[in-house]
């Protein structure tokens, strides 16, 4: 896989084609074809046979493609087969949410250490992994520290906008990722990634959407 | 601005200006030129002049922008000048924390009601509009008459993916807009508007670029 050249645009598609195959693999279904497939997530037949070869030839005419195969591969190439060890920053509402929100995989995205500017007075029982957990929060100045001493993939941010570039500019940490819930764009040192889930602009396209719909 | 055609891409681009101009009108700025915004953006100031002129003429050279007006203008586009009466579907912790969300304009987005398959056992103090309220947790099967009942535009759907589309089909009301946080694609009636929110595929998108970045 590591050397053969991935489209952008298919990279969009792949969490989609992983949410379906994974649904499938869990209600047992062992092979799909690209028919199958297409009409399952609405798209067309050679749409899908065109991504799906990137993975190789092994969604064979007559055969079909093997769900369980084909999702692995997806999750190799997406770098979700590995354990994706997280921190929580910001210990807000949203943030506790993210640590209690099962859509994603919780053997394969970890919290590992939640930070906030008033670690004192919160505590939270989590139900991730394996039973319920007690987390201190930690004092959010320790944050930089934390992470040059410990195996961290990704920073769940989740603080105001107001505070959410000085944390950033204080990270030192290369090969990090920033899942960005702050209403606003980072600027961040090479070899920190960021991902944005801007809500309020989401929020914004569905009004707009919704109001063009009616007139 | 209702008779001018405006297009999708500028569109996608309108809540990350309408974001911008919103902060710099909270800082009291009151004017400025295509290329401090494009500084501030970090995009082409071209880019910027081509995207606004859609909104008329009043970008004049040596003057610059006016920024509330560009700002309302924009709102007027997207809607979002007007009232969004809103529903929450799903009182679980993700629900409960966008009840509770400050990154959009609670004036402009409302909390009208909030449905769940377990009402009895929830209630919740919300901080939202002017000070603290208590909100009854209404049973889901009283949501499709509420609907009907009431001047609803958007339903923040935050339930398992499992319960997301059944929730759905019992939707009679048209010109309303689903705010998706179900990590699912739902099937609609012609007249309902869905904007997701799939988180798991930003977080396996994050993921993907992260590791990429590493090799």
């Amino acid at each position: 896989m590591e050397d053969r050249k991935i489209s952008k645009a298919v990279i969009t598609r792949l969490p989609r084609y992983f949410r379906y195959l994974s649904d499938l693999n869990d209600k047992g279904i062992e092979k799909i074809s690209s028919k199958q497939l297409s009409i399952l997530m609405n798209a067309t037949a050679s749409q899908i046979r065109q991504d799906l070869n990137t993975f190789g030839d092994f969604g064979l005419q007559g055969y079909g493609y093997n769900v369980r195969y084909l999702k692995n591969e997806i999750a190799k190439v997406m770098g979700i087969d590995e354990i994706n060890n997280m921190v929580l920053v910001g210990a807000g509402n949203l943030g506790q949410a993210l640590l209690r929100y099962s859509g994603f995989n919780k053997k394969q995205f970890i919290f590992n250490a939640i930070f906030d500017a008033v670690p004192t007075t919160i505590k939270l029982p989590m139900n991730y992994k394996e039973g319920t957990q007690k987390f201190e929060v930690q004092p959010i100045d320790e944050l930089n520290m934390y992470l040059e001493t410990h195996d961290i993939d990704i920073i769940v941010l989740t603080v105001p906008k107001v505070a959410a570039q000085e944390i950033v500019n204080k990270i030192t940490k290369k090969g990090i990722g920033i899942w960005n819930f702050a209403s606003t764009d980072l600027e961040v040192n090479k070899g920190v990634v960021v991902e944005n889930v801007h809500l309020s602009e989401s929020l914004m396209r569905l009004s707009y959407n919704l109001k063009k719909g009616r007139n």
